[in-house]
């Protein structure tokens, strides 16, 4: 039987600056350009969750989309929203928060919840022009 | 030589209600949620039918999106659209109107009028957060 | 002191139909068309609650945004989420449930609860294109 | 002769965070919940401008929206693109950086560099669901 | 009564080139910029006109939209959709199809079938970042 | 290591008609309609740029998605921007520009800016409702 894709969006608000502690300062600007600003700035990150699997024949669904929607309030939004993604994050104490990188993180806190059969994708916004996808 | 992907995108509005008729409503109400209200509610669906092949060398199409708009048209919309999903067509009087199934039903209506050579995807969004793939 | 507009915006899914009980059904077709369908169709509605007046200095908030959506929420949204507006509402049992109605009423429903020197207007979208303001 | 309104749309992302230095930590998270997160959180600012006056008869504009665009980027997006409102800012020193507030001030930095005969209104999207527009 | 606005939006597709007729090349290049290109550019144009006036309390309109559409499309949009502004219309012949311009000539060309009761008000975008509204 | 994808979107507004010079002007009309206006129509084109590969340890980025832009800016929208597709560019001089045809140029002038380990893919927006992806 041919799988079907689910989609949840969510959003959360965040604080982060880019940067490598191994760099210089001038490094770390020459690189991060103004997303190196010492006192961080911030986003609105859209973030999308992708679940493969079969439809259930008893209910239609691939997987209830509410209770992804609650998965990922308290898994990812809990942590995440309205936070400093380097300053108030375990995930990134020691992980550049670019969005690449923020995608890994989210994929990694939803896959241990998420069941076995189930094919599991990110994508994450971090502006109307900036986004990513993990696994590609 | 490489295959381009071409996407028309439709709007349609339904009512609709999700139930299992082999549940009793206690049941129901807790798998389904606000969805199960027994008078339904309903959605502005959008629907996105992708198709891939090659670009034909005369006009520079894989398909007329306009000849692939008129089919939705006809196929699709006519049945759906200004309609309550549950009462008012053949395709749903025994099967839930969950996202993922609308989606397959789409499918199964245009796969037969699309060229054999050419491959065909349904993108369905129930709401702005919630949406499904066709196949995955 | 010149004043500030401050927009909230919210969603709720409801089934609806169109028509006029003083009219025979050759009437109502004619006039309200698909949207007369006997069994209902439906819509994303799209709520946008627009509150002016001055900025309250301890604050910087015209309004808190926050209980403003929880206003709208038990004030509006709980009537009429995922519910047939004709069916399941004391509002539109004998009230035409066109956009203009259902802004006109959800106006009513939420000026006693916002304080009268604080301006009200809400806008409506019943689809992406189609849309009301109220008052104009 | 009838006026003409013409707009822009630019974006800027910072962080920020809600307190009033005059009341204690617990009056702060009451009143700004997760806004007042210690170490800030941040947003993609829509900025929308609007200019309002006549038909310019040799041009066909009422403000050529390149030089206003240019005027943005200097006047505004330089000082708050990619920065933090509350540590790197003048404006924000002793000022709350609500969206009411922000919107005030950008007017304020704007209204010098347009022409006294030309109107000017602020509309400032802190997310998708809330934003602000000045003067009312 | 209070009054209620309605709003339609509508899509078309032209060419166009930004000139002043009685001034030399150099000129209309440094006003107009990449605008004035020779062989013209082009945009997708959405169109949302805006109706205000008091709802009918037979129908619950203000006034139909699909009347209101139908008389957009016979209008406005058979003469601008697919046509290259400058050559292929009367009204951009000699008026340069500015934003500004073209909104006040849709006014014009849909303020004779509106009823006189009601107010027409005409935004245009010509991009997603620029816009124009008419009246002010 | 699993790979991440990122996307740039751009926007280039053009002029073009679709039309096949190896046929007469009735044919070319009743293949391609209202597209084949003689004096041309024009687009807001909405370009994504998609470059899939792994994430370098040292930036936490697959690409510098501000040099990636910079490599849209020079290698397409230079040429595109503000440009009638037929008249100004070399690249549709002979060749219908249809939205498949464009992405495929587009494709063709990144290719070989973009190192050979990372995967490249195009989608264009030619409206909100067509667009086109390649390769599929």
């Amino acid at each position: 039987m041919n799988k079907v894709s689910v989609y949840r969006k969510e959003h959360f608000n965040a604080a982060h600056k880019l940067y490598n502690p191994n760099w210089d300062d001038a490094t770390n600007k020459q690189v991060f350009g103004k997303c190196n600003n010492a006192n961080y700035h911030g986003h609105n990150y859209v973030l999308i969750v992708k679940v493969t699997g079969e439809i259930d024949a008893e209910t239609g669904y691939v997987i209830d989309l509410k209770v992804l929607s609650d998965l990922i309030q308290n898994e990812v939004l809990k942590k995440f929203d309205h936070k400093n993604l380097n300053l108030d994050t375990q995930e990134f104490k020691h992980l550049n928060p670019t969005a690449e990188n923020i995608a890994v993180v989210i994929y990694d806190l939803l896959r241990p919840h998420i069941k076995s059969d189930l094919d599991l994708k990110i994508t994450l916004h971090e502006t109307d022009n900036n986004y990513v996808k993990y696994p590609a």
